[in-house]
């Protein structure tokens, strides 16, 4: 199995209207990645931020989990936010978690004509290779940058529904696409 | 196809210590499973509390992305939030999603005997029968009686890690369960 993680960008990402901005971090977002990310094994979650004052806030409730009170009221949620890392850049991560370190991104729609299905990406990840890093944007997705900077574009979880809805917060979309990837049992 | 909703318990419900607690609303939890349950095709999102503002409160959500200024802002959230319903009890939900409903409860950990496994379970909601009703608590559970009441208890999602960490959030476990009851696409 390769080593496997996972990281949140909040920059460069797109608004509503297709304009590349800096998503401000929720609360919610480093504790629900972390918990699925741990839950599944990975290596590291990185929250990716460039502006010094949200890795600080970021750290800060990392802290709270991992070495203050948060931790002593509730256990179980000190190893998942032990594994956050917070950074300034994709690259930063990249270079954290390894020199050959592999970028895949994540989107809801398919991105480019190089798309990497979902059975095949769990194959890849249990063969030997370098490690990956699992890139998820918040707002409405990652930047074009970010996808050309990739060795692969995951395809997107599969709609099942007729008009081809598909809306799922990233907190969900990390949890299907992991359990996708990485799941045990019979997944059908 | 079986017609299928999803409900999120607020009481009776476990907190850390294994007592009997009604715990208080989350907005995200609102927003993350009503479009996760849209995304699925789901015929409804119960959302279950006990206590009359506690369900006001969810009905204002509900109404500011429905009808409100939410809605106008970001119409995709529109359909997903106008499928959540707001009940008093879980016999309330059962009784609204028809009169030979089944409940199916969940849990981290497996509950009693009769196991529904997941492959088995996503067989049976694609055979005709009643609707389901799937039941999901809040803070540390579905209490026992839920679970007694109930027609199923759906075998928890399985752990990847040699020391069985399993500790996902609510709004994490929503999406991989009906990922893996009612997903489209090659599974692996």
């Amino acid at each position: 199995m390769r080593r496997i993680a996972c990281a949140l960008l909040h920059h460069p990402v797109l608004d509503r209207g297709g304009a590349i901005v800096t998503a401000a971090i929720t609360n919610i977002d480093l504790h629900d990645i972390s918990r699925t990310s741990f839950t599944y094994g990975l290596d590291a979650f990185y929250v990716v931020h460039p502006v010094t004052a949200q890795r600080e806030l970021a750290e800060r409730i990392r802290e709270h989990w991992v070495e203050g009170s948060g931790g002593r009221r509730i256990p179980d949620r000190k190893p998942a936010l032990a594994q956050l890392r917070v950074v300034d850049s994709l690259q930063a991560a990249l270079a954290d978690l390894g020199d050959d370190a592999e970028l895949w991104t994540t989107s809801a729609r398919r991105v480019g004509e190089h798309v990497l299905e979902l059975p095949a990406a769990r194959e890849q990840l249990q063969t030997p290779g370098p490690a990956v890093l699992l890139a998820f944007g918040t707002g409405w997705g990652l930047a074009p940058s970010v996808h050309a900077a990739a060795q692969a574009h995951l395809a997107p979880i599969p709609s099942v529904r007729a008009d081809g809805y598909n809306h799922l917060s990233v907190r969900a979309a990390v949890a299907i696409l992991l359990d996708r990837l990485l799941g045990n049992g019979a997944a059908r």
